[in-house]
C-alpha cells in the first residue's frame, strides 16, 4: 500500500516537462515512442503515455508516422485518445482510418468536445466522413452534423455544443442542478453559467464563483452580469480572435440568425485562431501560402510559392524591358549600372517596412481610419529622414567608387525619389485594398517588392538620361 | 419605477456593438467623445462612457489625444477608468500623470489588478512612479513591487497576485470560505483554485466547478486535478504562450525559484503576448523594429528602420564592387545588365520564403530538431523544381527579349543556381541560429535578402564571365 500510494507523486516528478525546453523533451519523448514501438514494448508505451498531459502527448505524437501514430493511439485509454487524435494534422487522420477500426475511432470522436470532433470528421473524406458519423451515437452525431454545416474560419465553425443556459426567471440553484447533471467530460471547460430570456437569446452570464457566493433561492436574473457579449455564427474568426482579445472573454457565446444562443468558444480556441492568422499574414508577406505549414510534400510547397515567384517574374520582365529602353545610356556609362542593386534594394526595403507596418497595425486595429491623413503624412516625413539620411551616404559611397560627381548627384537624386515613392506606394496600396474590402495582406511581400523595382529603375535611369551628357 | 426597470435593457440594446464592425464603431464613440468634450458636455459624456464595456472604452479611448483622454477618464467611475487607464499606451500615460492629480490616479491603479498596475507603473519614470507608488495603499502597494522586480516579458512580468491557493489537508468548505473572503474585483477572474503543499508548492487545481459537485466536507486532495503544470518566474513570454497554447490552459500557476506558488498568468494576457510576438517576427521580416508599432514620431520611426537599411545599404557596396569587378563583361554585353534585376529579385523571393517558412515553424513549433535534415531536404527538391521551371521560362524571355543563346543560358543557368543557393541559405542560416539561441527572426526580411543580392550577383557575373566570348 505505501507503495501504490507513492506511485502519483513519483509519476508526476518523472514526467513534469520543463517549460523552458518543451521541445527537446518532446523530441526525446518521441525518439523514445519510436524504439518502443519498433522494439514491441508497447505495454510500456501505454504506461509511460498515459501519465503525460494530454497537451504534451499531441506535440510528441506529431512528428511520428501514420502507422506509428495509429498504434500509439490505440494504446491509449479513451480520453487522452480524444486529445491526441484533435490535435494531429489532417493527412494523419485520413490515414489513421484506413488503419483503425472504425468503432474504435467513434468511440474515441464521442469523447471529444463537439468543436474538436467536428473539426476532425469535416477533414476526412465525405465517404469516410459518413461511415464515422454512422458510427457515432445519436446525441453527439446531431450535434456534429449541426456544427458541420457553418463554414470552418467562423465563428460558427469555432464554436462548441457544450454549454449552459438557465431562463432568466430560475433560480440559481436550477442552475447547479443543471450544472451536476453534466457528465464529467462535459463540465472540463465550464466556467460561465448563460442566461437567456423566453427566445433563447443570452441577456446575461454568471461566472461560476458567483454561485459559491450567493444563496442558491436567489433568481439567476440578480446574479448574472448583465453585459450580452456574444457574436453571430456567421462572423469571421478573425474578428471572433479581436473582439475575445479586446474584450478580455474567456468563453464567448454565440448566437444564430435568430439571436438565439447555439453555442460557445473558449480562448484556447482563440489562440489557435490568432496563431493562424498570424501565420497567413506573415505569409503574404514572405510571398508564400499559409498552406504549405506542415506540409511534407515538395510539390504542394512549391505549389504555394510559384504563384507568387512567377507573378515577380512578370514584374522583372517589365524591368528588362526598360532597362532595354535606356541601352543607350547604359552603354555609355557602364558605371551606372553598379547601383542599381543598390537603388532597387533600398526601395524595396522601405517598401517592405511601410506595407507591412499598415497591414500589421490594421489588423491589430492600430491604424484606424480616424487619423489617415495625419498616418501618410508620418510615413512620408519619415521616408525624407531615412532617405535623405541614405541619399547623403550614397553620394559619399559614389563618390569614392566612381568618382564621377555628376553620376553621384543623379544618384543622390534618384534614391531620394525612390524612397519617397516607395513609402508612398508601400503606406497606399495596403489603405485602398482596406477599404474596398481587399486583405490588405496581399499588397506586403512580393507584390511591393515588385512594383517598387519598376518604379525605382524608371525614376533612376530617367534621371539619368536627363541629367548625364 | 417603470421607466428606471426599462432604463438597462434600453441601454444594453443602444451600446451594442456589431462584432463584424468594431472599428468603424470604436471610431463613430471617438468622434462623438472628442465632440462632446470639445461642447462641454461632459455629464452626456459620463453618461455614455458609463454604459460601454471596457474593452469598447480602452479602444475609443486610443486615438484621442492625451488632454482629451485625461479628461474622459476622470469623468469615469473608478472601475471602468481603472480598465481604460491600464490599456491605454506608455506615453499617454506619462502625460496623464502631468494633468491628473495623483490622489486620484492613485485611486484608480487600486481598481486594478495588480499585473495590470504594475505594467503602468513600469512604464512611468522613476520619480513618477516612486511618487505614485507612495500614493496608493500598502496592501496593493507590496504586491506591486514585488510584481516590478521581474522582467516584462517573463512569467513573472505577466502575473497577478489575485489567486487563491489552499493547503492539501483542507476541506473543500475551507476553499468556498477563502473564495467568499474575497472583494469583487479579486474574484473577477477566478476560475481556479490551486492546492499547495507544506512548502507552498502546487500540487494541484480546482476548477471552481467541482466546488459545486462535492460535498464541501471532502479534503481538497480528493477533488484536485493533479497534475502541475506550472512554470517559473523567469520564464520567457514567448515559451508561456507556447505553453499555454499546447495545454489549453484558462489559468497558468507562476513559482518562484524555491517552486512556491507566487502568481498566476491569465489566457486574455497570453493573447497580448501572442499579439506582441507575431508583431515581433513579422516586424524583423519587414525589417523594423515592433517599438515603431503605436508610435507617433517620425524620429523613432526612422530610427526603428535606419539599422536595416543602413545595413542593406553597407551589403549593396559590397554589389557594387563586385560590378565594378566585371565591368569588361558587362561592357561588351550591355544586356547582361538588364537581367540583374530579374535575377536578385527572384533570388530575393526565394530567400525570403523559405527564411520565413524556417522561422515561423520553429516559432509554432511545426519545425523541431526531430527530422531537420528530412526538412532542409524538402526545401532543396521544392527549390529544384520552383527553379527549373522559372528558369525554363526565364530561357524563352531571354530568346524572346534580347534573341542572345549564350546569353539565354547563362540567365538559365545562373536563375537556377541563385534559386538553389538562396533557399539553402534560407534554410540554413535560421536553422543555424536557433541551434546558437540566437532568435532566428533576425535572419529574414532586409538581412537574407541583402545576402542573396550579393550571391546572385557574384553567381551570374562569374558564369557570365566563364560563358560568354
Amino acid at each position: 500500500m505505501v507503495e501504490r500510494d507513492e506511485t502519483p507523486e513519483t509519476t508526476a516528478d518523472e514526467h513534469y516537462f520543463d517549460p523552458s525546453n518543451l521541445e527537446e523533451q518532446w523530441h526525446d519523448y518521441a525518439h523514445l515512442f519510436e524504439k518502443l514501438l519498433e522494439e514491441g514494448r508497447e505495454g510500456e508505451l501505454s504506461e509511460t503515455a498515459s501519465d503525460l498531459a494530454p497537451g504534451d502527448l499531441s506535440e510528441i505524437v506529431k512528428p511520428l508516422s501514420v502507422d506509428d501514430t495509429a498504434r500509439v493511439i490505440q494504446l491509449l485509454p479513451l480520453d487522452l485518445a480524444a486529445d491526441v487524435l484533435s490535435e494531429i494534422d489532417k493527412r494523419s487522420v485520413d490515414a489513421l482510418m484506413q488503419l483503425m477500426d472504425i468503432e474504435a475511432i467513434a468511440d474515441i470522436v464521442e469523447d471529444m468536445p463537439s468543436d474538436e470532433a467536428t473539426d476532425l470528421i469535416g477533414d476526412l473524406e465525405e465517404y469516410q466522413a459518413e461511415k464515422l458519423l454512422a458510427a457515432i451515437e445519436a446525441e453527439d452525431r446531431d450535434e456534429i452534423t449541426e456544427l458541420l454545416q457553418y463554414s470552418r474560419d467562423t465563428a460558427g465553425g469555432l464554436m462548441a455544443k457544450e454549454f449552459i443556459a438557465v431562463a432568466e426567471d430560475e433560480t440559481c440553484l436550477h442552475a447547479v442542478k443543471t450544472v451536476r447533471g453534466l457528465d464529467e467530460d462535459d463540465r472540463e471547460d465550464l466556467h460561465f453559467i448563460f442566461v437567456v430570456d423566453r427566445d433563447q437569446r443570452p441577456v446575461g452570464r454568471i461566472p461560476l464563483v458567483e454561485l459559491l457566493m450567493q444563496p442558491w433561492s436567489t433568481p439567476v436574473r440578480d446574479v448574472m452580469e448583465p453585459d450580452p457579449q456574444y457574436v453571430s455564427v456567421g462572423l469571421d474568426q478573425e474578428q471572433v480572435a479581436q473582439y475575445v482579445r479586446t474584450h478580455d472573454l474567456v468563453t464567448l457565446p454565440v448566437v444564430d440568425d435568430e439571436e438565439r444562443l447555439v453555442g460557445v468558444i473558449s480562448a484556447d480556441d482563440v489562440l489557435d485562431v490568432m496563431e493562424d492568422e498570424a501565420t497567413e499574414d506573415y505569409s503574404m508577406l514572405a510571398g508564400t501560402s499559409s498552406e504549405e505549414f506542415g506540409e511534407t510534400s515538395p510539390l504542394i510547397i512549391a505549389r504555394a510559392r510559384l504563384p507568387w515567384l512567377m507573378g515577380a517574374l512578370i514584374g522583372q520582365v517589365a524591368c528588362v524591358l526598360m532597362m532595354q529602353h535606356f541601352e543607350a545610356e547604359i552603354a555609355t556609362t557602364v558605371a551606372l549600372t553598379f547601383f542599381i542593386p543598390a537603388i532597387m534594394a533600398m526601395g524595396g526595403n522601405t517598401g517592405i517596412q511601410t506595407s507591412s507596418v499598415v497591414v500589421r497595425g490594421l489588423a491589430t486595429g492600430e491604424v484606424d481610419r480616424f487619423h489617415i491623413t495625419r498616418y501618410v503624412g508620418r510615413e512620408l516625413v519619415t521616408a525624407v529622414m531615412t532617405g535623405g539620411l541614405i541619399s547623403v551616404v550614397l553620394f559619399a559611397i559614389a563618390g569614392l567608387v566612381v568618382g564621377n560627381l555628376d553620376l553621384a548627384l543623379v544618384l543622390t537624386l534618384s534614391m531620394f525619389a525612390v524612397i519617397l515613392c516607395a513609402a508612398l506606394v508601400g503606406t497606399s496600396i495596403p489603405l485602398m485594398l482596406h477599404k474596398f474590402g481587399i486583405d490588405p495582406a496581399i499588397a506586403t511581400g512580393p507584390f511591393i517588392t515588385t512594383s517598387n523595382d519598376m518604379l525605382a529603375i524608371l525614376i533612376y535611369l530617367s534621371m539619368a538620361s536627363l541629367m548625364l551628357p
